[in-house]
This record gives C-alpha cells, structure tokens and sequence, in this order.
C-alpha cells in the first residue's frame, strides 16, 4: 500500500478547459489576466450586427461566467502570480479578404459544404493583444466561443493558466454536427429551445434538428394549415406561432446554428387526424401496438392523390419559411399493417395500379420534388433508403438511427449520412418504459448512453476511404416521451457535447492522440460546471471530489 | 381492427387526483366549487402557528396551483356546469379531544410508533362546509394535504369532480416513510432541502434522512467540531452552519417530517483525514478499490480508543442539535482491507487484545452509548446485523439496502427494519458508470429503477405475520455521484412518491384491489403535473397525449 501524496496532485496534468479541443492548440502554463480595461475590437469594416452582439455576449460571458478552477483550492494557489501576471489588454478580431461581409446568421445557414468555421486564435502572455481571425464572421463566432473557454475567476480577477495559447487552424473535422430534438410528444416553450441553442453553440453544434411535429401533437401554426395546430396542439398556448418559428430560427442562426425542421412523413401523422382525418389511416386503431410503434396509429393515406397534395403542400409551407437548405420530410416506421386494413388506402392502390412501395415512392417524390422546387435537399430517415424502393436523389441526406451498424449499408448506396445511431446517440433511452401496463419494461433502447459510451463512437467505422467523403457528421437526439422542459438540460447536457467533440475535433486531438475518454472527462467537468455558470442545469459527472482531483476516481487509480 | 370511438373516452374511469390515494374514501362524480369567500377556518383554541401556517400554505396552494384537469379539452366539459356548481364556503379544521395541542413541529418528532397522522375530511357538494378533523395538528396537517390535491382550475373557478368526498378514516399503514438525500457526493444549498422537504409533504412522507457527510465531504458544521466543515467541506459556501441544521429542521417539522441525520461510521469518512489524519487508516490509500466501494479510501481507527472517544464525541454533537428521536451512525461497506494494512489498527487491535469484529462492536457501542445518552434510538445500515458480530440494542432500526431480499434476515433477527432496497428503490440506478476510465461501465445497480418496477414493492415478501410488526416502512434513496441541484428534482420526482403510496395506503386501495401501477399512472401523472405547478421540477411520464388520454397509450391497449 502506498500513500497518495498532495505532492502528485501538483503533478497532474492541467486540464485544457476547452470543448471541443481545437485539432491544432499550441499552449503554455502562465497565468494571463483580463485587463480591467480588457476590450474586444472589431477590426471588420460595417460589421454585422449579430457579429458585434456575439461580440458583446462574449464579453458578458467573461464578465460573468466566474468559474473557478476545478482544482484544490479552486485557484488559490494562483492568487500571488496573479499579482505580477501579465495583462491581456484586448482581443483583436479580424476578418481575412473577406469580399463581401456576410452576416454570421447568412453563413450558418449555407449548404454544410460551403460553411466556413475555422478560425486562428493567439493569447500572447506577454502583454500584448490576442488575435482572432477567420475567413468568415461564422469562423470567427467560433473563435469567440472558443476564446470564451479559457477564463476562469478568482478573487475577482478573471484569468486563463494556460498563457500563451496558440490555435493555427481550427477546423471542424465534419461539417454536420447537430442535436436533435422532438416538440411533440412533450412541449417545449421557445425560452427552452433558446437555452438549449445557447448550449449548443458553446459546443460548436451547428444544426438544430427540430422534429417539431409527432403522431402525438402539432404544435406548428402554418398560415396555410392554421387548423392544423388549432386541432392538434396540445393546447392554444403550446405553439410554435410564425413569430416564434422566426424567433428560433434568427436566434440560432446568430449562433451559427442551421435549423433543419422535420415534418415526419407519411407515418408519425395520427394527430393530422384532428383536423383532416380523410388523410388520415388506422386512427388511433386499436390495438396501437398492431398499427404502430407507439400510441396513436394513424399515417397518411400515401396512395390518395389528395393526401399527397395535401402533403406536397404542407412540406411547401414549412420549408419555405426556413432558411435552411435542408428539410426533413422523415420517413421512418412505416406500418404497414396499418395500409393492408385501410380501405381507402386498398381503393387508392387498387385505382392507380400501384403496389404500396410504388405509392410510397410517388408520394416522396411529391414531397421531395416540392422541396426541389425551393432550391431545399431533402433529408430521411434509414429506412428509406435501406428498406423501401423509394427514388430518391443522390443529394438526399439519409439519417441513420436504428443501428450504427446500418451506416456501412447506406453509404454503400452512395447517399451522404449522418450519424444519429440509437445504440449511441439517443439521450432518452435508458429511462425505463413509459408505455402503461407494463411494470417490468425498460426503454426499448436500453441501456442509458452514457457520454462515456457515446464517446467510444468511430465515425468512420466500417466506412472505406473512398465513402468517407459520405459521412457529413453526427448528432444526439432527445425524443421526449419522458421528457419536458423539467428535465431538458439535465438529459442533454452535457452528454450532447460528445458528438459536437466528435464531429468536431475528428479522429485527433491536437497531441496526435485519439480521442479517449479518460482524457475528455476533466474537460467535461470544465464545460459543465461552465454550462451551470450560464444557466444550463448540466448533471454532474462525478462527486465534485473526484471533479476536483483529475485521474484520482479512475478506475485503476 | 376497430377503431376507439371518443364516446368511449367519456367512460374512462376518473382519475383521482391524490397521491397517496387514501385509505378509506367514497366520492361522486358532482363538481363542487370553491365560493370566492372559501375560508378555512380553524376551530381550534390557541392554535400553533404552525397549524396557522399550514393553513395559509394550503389556502396558497388553492389559489396558485391552477392544475386543469388532466383530459382531453382540460376540463373545458365542465364549463356549463360550473356555472350553476354548488359552492363550498367553507372547511372547518377542528381537533378531537385533544390535550395539550401540540404544534406540528412536535407532533412530527415523536417516537414514530406515537405519531397521530390519520384524519377524516368530508368535502359536502351542497354548499355546506366541508370538514376536517383529527386527532393531532399533525393528522390536521395531513389532512390538509389531501384537501389541497382535489382542487382544479378552469377559467379562473377553482373546483372539484369527485364531490361529494369522505374520507371516514385516513390513517398510514406504516409509521416510517422517508426520502434520503445524500449531500456529500455533491452539495445541495438549503433552498433546494426545502423544496424537496415541500414535495416531501406533499406525498405525506413522514422522515428526511439525511446523509450529510460521507469520505467526498464534510459540509456540516459543528460548533464542537468546526474544522471539520472547515478542512472537509467543498468550499466555505458549501457549508450547512448550525443555523442552518436548524432552518431544515424547522421547514421540515412543520410540514410533518422528523429529520433523521446521519453520520455514516466508521467507513465513509475518508474526509475526516483533512482535519484529523490521526483518526483515519488507508487515507487516500492506492488502488482506492482495494480499500473502499469508491473513492476516496479513508476509514475511522475503530480500534484505537482516541478514535472511538472523538467518534462518539461527534455522534453526541450532531445528535444533540437534532430533535428526532433517530440518529443514523452508518455502518454500511466496511473494508477490512483497510484495517489489515493500518498499522496503527493492527498495533491498536493488539494492545486492547481484540479482533477486529470486537473492536467494531466496541465503537460501536460507544456511539450507541452516546445515543442513548441522548434518549435517541440508533439506526444502521444492515451489515451491522447481517455481517457483523456487533451487540446492538433491540432497538435498533436497520435498514435493509443491499437486497430486497435481505429483509427476511434481519426480520429473523428480530430488528425492527425499514425497507430501502436498491434493487427497488435507489434513484441513482442507471445512470451510468461516474468511475472514471471505464467507458463500458455502466452503474452497479444498473438498471434504472422505473417507478413502475418500484410500485410492484411488497413491503411484507418473505416477511411472516408474527414479524410484520417489525416492519416500519420505507423510503426512497438518492446518492448524488451523479447529481446535484441541477437534476435533484428530475431524479426524484415523482418517482420518490412511490414509496409514499406503498407506505402509507398499504397493501388496499379503497376499492379493496391490491395496488396496481396501471390503476396508478393516472393519479401519478396529477401528482407530477401539480408538483411542476407547485415548482418542482418532476418528470415528465408520458407524452402529454396518454397523460390526458388515461388507459390509451397502455401496452394492451
């Protein structure tokens, strides 16, 4: 047996408190503080106004993150350096030959493949001004969000230890890294989802995937269908109006976020019922289990030549009031039971002469070609294109949830994916079933993904070199049976900043290392005590014992 | 296939909206609203302030609560009819032949087998008065809870469905029924006991038992021990002061619940080793999994007699501020391990001329001693009766955590128990493995612990009739290496309930059928949505389209 001396705490290494690591990240170990006069200057001709705001929120952060080092002493070992450290007097930011200046909202929202997020970042210890600069006003959002990571606080001195920090190039390793999440089986008001954003782009996430309607509840008001939510909200105050879709989607766009809204279709649509059942099959037919994967069934009448309109129309009113390039049509569970009874649905087939997989392909390419219209890229779920004979263009984006495994299969149909693997990235599973009468049930994607094992994810496995190009990125997903905003943060955060690490930093942290982790865990404790200093009520990973002494609650510590 | 007719809706029986459901009630199905004057009047000469308290607390609750009903339109079906509702004037809260009246305060720290908690509430609907009586402000308090989880809201009339009421006797099956809180994994401020001391009360759970320290930290501060709390506490702000204890203390008996403290002993003191490495063998001791359950390793010298003389010294200081009759001193996990490589323990162990099984009971008599001292009854973990040969009083209560099953055994030893098995009951199940480097772990009581495997709990499985006497009741457990404020009320709640109902209904609802957790899910989802009207933040159970749809989204549905 042999003591652990305080000596060795000394000893282990300083934690980097940023997330995610930069793929390039140069840094020392002395102290640098804020001046009392510490400015940010925008060296940007006519700079945008959502530039200058992150640019003010930035500072707001710094002013009142006051997160103390999550060391022994929680920085009081620092207090006497602090006296004689050097003085960061200010951080430059700078726009590189960029003609013309676009606003950060204008940047997020251009095809993935066009985004320009990298950026430089120095934070010299020697008196002298920190330097930012990007290719794009999204590049340098990224690199205030970074720069925003070092600080720390005591005694009211706000301060990094990790001075003088280099960052050549900043890049994300995947352009798509995106969270997910579902407004229908459970209401989330737009002050949620704005918090949420806020998270999202403190770790780079780039997509808010908004699963805004369900077989359970509309809450989306659409001039053209207003009878839609007027019927299928839950209630006149539990929905997204116009404002509010245009709320969300400014808000997160001057966060460098794109919002990538889904109106799942032709299954996941029971609620549509309320307001048009003719378009609607097995209304909540009994037994639901029969007809769908969960309560209520009912699905669009695919084979109708009016509910196909009706449908091209609805996906038209949606996506042309976002800005996005992507739409979400879904196209996930379809039950085909529920079509086999549906009368009409036999009548329709039996009148155009076509088999279910036939119609189902008619009916997407309805859908699709209304998207095709706006200039948007279609984007399904798996299924689509690995269990139906659907035509879809080679531009569609296909979401693969069902298993990480199925990856391999859709890249091998050539179609660009993003990961969303249940075995890996579903934040809801775990939390026992929520389907009544059933006392010994588990959640059907049990266990809980811990961040540990969401962090074990390989974005390239069993994907060649020559389809690597296919994989776009990643995300994490809340669907909210057992969720609302009671328990939004502490299910998402910070577990969902594992895939915006992943998708960010790629294969590679900045020592050449793979990403493992017992590395990441101390950082992760940075970010989420960081997360509950802005408000985002994060977990905690361990006691605050072991978050105090890295390495120490180890397994082989 | 046929389809579920909305007529068939209306037949759904109606969930009643207490939690724990009564054990004795008839109602209708008349809607009873309360007058714009309702009072409640006390009728009662020289009334607590805490009754008067409890009193105004409740009338508050009637008027912000605003829960609508949980159906389909949220009670709008009721409108005409409220119109012309009877109103009820009035409820008159009297006392039964009662001399001295006690405030609730004291009512709720009596020894628990003298605790009065049972009433009767009739709630008229032909715009009598309704009335409340009891034998004790405490049966008054309870009674008020119940009174407070009829009431709806509807375009600002505050009503019930189920009148007229009466509840001819209400009286807990089981005497014991707590919640612990463990504060030292990670610190939860005083306002954060308090609002889970009010859902507490809600659920009429009658006993807080809290874990206040434990190896991570020491954040309570006794006057006799301050460098305790100083050298062991998270940071001075993480601190629970004297004034503190006592403002827990004082929430929690007026609002019914005696406040069992614990300090776990000998094992779970690492901490102590910050300002007394002098009582504590293996300090710190590497690989920490050869010496304890989790880290840190640290351990009292249960064989040297300085150590036994502070350690009953500490017990006599918490003990002595806390008014319950209960003290815990732990005594769960010992390593012996730790004890075999201590030098100072082996060399003590030689002097005295003792095992270490005769060291423990001595150190452990010596605790108890001091408790008895106190007047106070010593509560254990139950290796202290299962695995170890310590002499304890028969009045030792030991709570039965390891196994469910273990209860049997200590049942056979003829010890009173309270049942607190992690297989049914610990909240902190399946969250995954907090153990850093062990990305495929998950937690060791994996997994979660889903209310409804909670709800099947059989507090007298393996228990005869002749020993059902020892059996006190039970609680739910929340270990926060995974929490913190930020997910307390999500973890705990409603889940935490379930206990409560078990406890106090037993085993028949008023029907006379067994508790059953499909009859249960309505009543749970009133429960949790008055609980976030109430600002506690409970979980969400289903999507909101079962919640209002009682029995649809069940599995044979």
């Amino acid at each position: 047996m042999h003591y652990r001396l305080p000596l060795l705490l000394a000893l282990t290494p300083q934690a980097l408190a940023l997330w995610p690591i930069p793929g390039t990240l140069k840094n020392g170990t002395d102290l640098v503080k804020l001046s009392p006069t510490f400015s940010i200057n925008v060296n940007v001709q006519n700079p945008p106004q959502d530039l200058l705001d992150a640019v003010s929120e930035t500072k707001g952060y710094l002013a009142t993150d006051k997160l103390q080092r999550l060391v022994l002493g929680r920085g009081s070992s620092d207090a006497t350096a602090l006296k004689t450290a050097a003085e960061l007097p200010s951080l430059t930011v700078t726009l590189q030959n960029v003609q013309p200046v676009l606003p950060i909202s204008a940047e997020a929202v251009k095809d993935v493949a066009n985004r320009s997020e990298g950026y430089t970042l120095s934070i010299p210890s020697d008196g002298t001004p920190a330097v930012l600069s990007a290719n794009s006003t999204l590049g340098l959002f990224r690199g205030l969000t970074t720069f925003s990571q070092f600080w720390y606080d005591f005694d009211g001195v706000t301060y990094t230890n990790v001075g003088p920090v280099s960052i050549l190039k900043d890049v994300p390793a995947y352009p798509y890294r995106g969270f997910m999440l579902d407004t229908s089986r459970n209401f989330f008001p737009v002050a949620d989802i704005k918090r949420t954003l806020d998270a999202m782009s403190w770790v780079k996430i780039n997509m808010f995937h908004w699963h805004v309607v369900d077989s359970q509840s509309f809450p989306l008001t659409l001039p053209e269908f207003p009878e839609l939510a007027q019927k299928g909200a839950y209630s006149a105050s539990e929905i997204y109006s116009p404002a509010d879709v245009q709320d969300v989607v400014s808000y997160a766009a001057a966060r460098g976020i794109d919002v990538m809204m889904e109106i799942d279709t032709p299954g996941h649509t029971a609620i549509i019922a309320e307001s048009h059942p003719e378009h609607i099959a097995c209304s909540q037919a009994s037994p639901w289990s029969t007809f769908a994967n969960e309560p209520p069934a009912g699905q669009l009448r695919l084979a109708s030549p009016a509910t196909v309109n009706f449908t091209a129309n609805l996906i038209t009113a949606a996506a042309r009031v976002m800005p996005s390039k992507y739409f979400n049509t879904g196209g996930d569970e379809l039950n085909t039971a529920c079509y086999t009874q549906d009368a009409q649905t036999q009548a329709d087939l039996k009148q155009e002469g076509k088999t279910l997989e036939q119609a189902l392909s008619t009916f997407t390419q309805a859908t699709h070609g209304a998207l095709a219209k706006l200039g948007k890229t279609p984007v399904v779920w798996e299924e689509m294109v690995l269990d139906h004979n659907v035509t879809l263009s080679n531009e569609t984006l296909v979401l693969v949830w069902i298993s990480s495994e199925d990856a391999a299969a859709v890249a091998a149909k050539n179609f660009r994916l993003i990961h969303a693997p249940s075995d890996y990235f579903y934040l809801d599973c775990g939390a026992g079933e929520w389907i009544g009468q059933d006392p010994t049930g588990n959640s059907w994607c049990d266990p809980f993904k811990t961040w540990q094992k969401s962090y074990t994810f390989n974005p390239l496995a069993n994907i060649s070199a020559a389809q690597a190009h296919l994989v776009l990125g990643g995300q994490q997903l809340l669907w909210t049976e057992q969720s609302d905003p009671q328990n939004l943060d502490s299910i998402a955060w910070p577990r969902a900043a594992v895939s915006a690490e992943i998708f960010w930093t790629g294969a590679k942290r900045p020592d050449g290392k793979p990403l493992d982790g017992t590395e990441a865990l101390p950082r992760l404790h940075e970010l989420r005590f960081r997360m509950v200093q802005r408000g985002v009520g994060a977990i905690a990973l361990q006691p605050q014992w072991c978050a105090l002494r890295p390495e120490i609650c180890n397994l082989k510590a």
